[in-house]
């Protein structure tokens, strides 16, 4: 929990808990000092989901300064590691929140060959499942580039 | 252009402008140190982009970290502005540029009632005109709350 103060973290500790929705559509890949990594649960995108790990927020003006700069840090790491893992195209980063309510920011690496380029990817086309193996080496090399330990470990 | 470096102004001022499509879907608000603030010409939606005023941006990743949490700060102040400006139920903020490739931030306020909710507003309904009038409003308050200027006064 290196970088969160002791308040931060006991309130974190406490109370906070990931949405259900956001569960049930990603794996977790690890924690960073303010947010957890999730990777999306579909194969047409490479696509990160950060959720700073604080209750009851919804915005990104919610944060205080010094949490916002810490989520940046976050969210430009995590978009530094997309692009190395797959040499993608574009990146898209978003905090939209209409139909999950708890803050959460998209980090999602784009192709020009993919499903929905170049339109955005909320809605374009069903998830699709990973294969197995390719799932497994996209988590590895993410955990690497993010020095991210299996939440559980 | 208080909080620019000299080096960071003077690039500005001789090698940016503003991509010509950005132009040609808004209305200029004015200039914060880093990016301009643009309306887009949906009523639809209030809804702001900011675009740092360096030239060959793409990504947020290409910003150095200090022009991030410059960009993150005027992201915060466009976000509280709309929101005050406009009692909008939810902040929409992204970064997505598959379209338009010179870098720039949508702040966008949504409302349950909007013509997209939940979606999110990208090619969701054709744009709407605005009345000037309301416009003309909403360009007062907003320019109120960020304490802009207009680009040639």
């Amino acid at each position: 929990m290196a970088g969160s103060s002791p308040a931060i973290t006991g309130i974190m500790k406490s109370v906070w808990s990931l949405h259900p929705q956001l569960a049930q559509d990603t794996v977790p890949l690890g924690d960073l000092p303010l947010a957890r990594v999730l990777l999306a649960n579909d194969a047409n995108y490479p696509w990160l989901i950060l959720v700073p790990r604080l209750p009851a927020l919804v915005e990104i003006i919610d944060l205080e300064q010094s949490e916002q700069v810490r989520l940046l840090a976050e969210i430009d790491a995590a978009a530094r590691a997309l692009k190395s893992a797959t040499a993608c195209d574009k990146l898209n980063i978003a905090a939209l929140g209409n139909q999950v309510a708890q803050l959460h920011v998209h980090v999602i690496a784009r192709r020009k060959s993919d499903a929905a380029w170049p339109k955005p990817v909320w809605g374009a086309t069903p998830p699709l499942p990973y294969d197995p193996a390719a799932r497994a080496s996209l988590i590895a090399a993410l955990r690497r580039g993010l020095q991210l330990k299996p939440i559980d470990a």
